[in-house]
């Protein structure tokens, strides 16, 4: 396996770890409560909210990950660090979601739940940008597929798609419940409009 | 790796984790009560059971998943997304499988413990059902030795083999031991009994 | 990658999460007792030696397992499904190990947690019999360096050099910190004393 | 995939999953103290501090792990259990994580809690060195690449790097924040500048 594909290999394993801990944050209700265990399952509807969302936030982080590291064949120092950053937040998400989870119907405690939840997902685009920002500065970690002018281009675009995330830190101040709905919004519109890599081939006349 | 090779690679992870975190659900037992050790072990006999069941479960979900995948060769948005939903419910069964073992055998709500395991069953072959319908659908995705034709001709018995799960969910409310068994069968009876991918090799005239 | 290639990546996975999750039986202990923390940390010392007796126990078991399937080209049904058992066993060893570090020092606990401790490397060597049993039945999913022959006649070894395994049930009842001796030992007698599969070239005349 | 593809396989999976099991150490506060939510989390900063320090250490020690394994061609017995050893401390690392995390603003339980996690980066250095030694003594495991004879001579210059973490078990009985500050420097100083494994083409004249 190349270089590049032993750091694939390694972040593809966090991602799954850290996917399937969430599950960890569900817990078995007490059943000697009134309306018996239906009425306690219910009662537990922001976990299974919390793990719902965290999941499509993990799994389309992991979605966008692998697509841009499937044109990159070389890896220096600094990617391998800057990797290391990006996931050092995204195997952090569980405690963010269990947090949520549990406050998400306390009042003060849900806004600061939700904005401690919203400030993980900025730090997450936070770190992506600057993998981004060092792959696109010279383009020599790059495939010869790559179009390194083009992909340096995308940079401003990408940035400004990820104005998104600070935005849902001050929706945490107004309502926790809407605010996890948001990112899982953003979740989904990450999943199908990623910024393409940009390849030669695309850019040849056909 | 190909590309749906790295999905391959990220959902065995997954599966790999959420069969390996069911152990956690059975407890190490006070050895103070009147039969000592022993007897404690004993009493701890529903968390065994589930334990062996809900391994069975996702182990011969992976050997389907793997044999499904081990045809495709090219993967899109909407592949990417559906399989996302397959270890959404994948990663989660360990949470019913807790819940079941701990109420297993609490009347009330033995059965609505039952229940629930049983409609995580259901999400997972729903789930499933969804992947296969999406690869049939025209059949780009899957490599040249897959027949498509034949393979979007399984696409009822595919279904009708999923129809033991939602009888299952009846049958919680008869027995959850029953059930907890129906399941473990199910697995057995799916471990050896696909619906195999036609390829043209098989099509072809000997 | 191919067949038995994804089987045992599979199988790589639940191995390295078994030998991980073993950390967490390790609590971190009270500093408020009367020798303060260095004093808590030294009556632990049950989860110390469990945990590096189990972390040998599961890396030498992988090394094995490792070893055999690296001369498997293909996978059937059963042997998927004989993989299964073998793993159902390696996941569940963070169990008994737990309880083994928990009653270590308490006399009649102790020799119950030593006997569960055994019987679950009992379970773990028959599984993997099983397996070669399978293999080596007609040898036709080895590839084509292994001489088949000599393979099935490793049978009766490879099973007598599981007979310790049993003797430690016994000892059991006689000292549960020998038994986990005995296991650590065992695990150090497999590591370097393998059954070798036997190849063509090995066989052939130099 | 080859005989060492294999072994980095399994050791990039118990990497990935420690360094990912280093979130659970982190825990929900309760609300409910005088400064409510925010107060709450301010109090974790050993948490946060722990976890940030511990996941560089891991991160670093994989990617050396991984560059000295991208020169292996063979593998022996040998190297496999000492390989084992390497994992058996990076995976034990949560543990001093979650200790040093709970007692480093407790006056004397915070330094035997710094200098069990120096400890721990002492036997993981420890062990890496050995696995070095190994891989030197002869060289015969190194693919035609390497240098065997300049690569034998890193040996001291090797160890020598290593001289920083025993001095850190001193430093834990000054200060404990101190020490968890000096082993995140140490990380991204062993991050930044590692023995390069000599290969012939550096060695011969340009």
């Amino acid at each position: 396996m190349n270089e590049s594909g032993r750091v694939e290999a390694f972040s593809d394993g966090v991602f799954a770890i850290a996917i399937t801990l969430l599950i960890l944050d569900i817990k078995v209700p007490k059943a000697d409560g009134p309306g018996g265990l239906w009425h306690a399952l219910g009662a537990q509807w922001p976990s299974y909210a919390a793990y719902v969302v965290s999941f499509l936030v993990i799994g389309i982080m992991w979605v966008n990950h692998h697509q841009v590291f499937s044109y990159v064949a070389r890896v220096d120092r600094a990617l391998m660090f800057l990797n290391l950053l990006v996931l050092m937040v995204v195997a952090a998400v569980p405690w963010p979601t269990a947090m949520l989870a549990e406050y998400l119907r306390e009042d003060r405690a849900s806004h600061v739940a939700a904005a401690v939840y919203s400030l993980v997902m900025v730090a997450m685009a936070l770190a992506f940008q600057a993998l981004w920002w060092h792959l696109t500065r010279t383009g020599h970690l790059f495939d010869p597929r790559v179009d390194a002018p083009a992909a340096r281009a995308t940079r401003i675009r990408f940035a400004l798609g990820s104005l998104g995330y600070p935005l849902t830190v001050g929706l945490a101040f107004v309502s926790a419940p809407l605010t996890l709905a948001a990112h899982g919004l953003l979740a989904l519109y990450y999943g199908f409009n990623q910024v393409p890599v940009p390849t030669r081939e695309a850019a040849a006349p056909s």
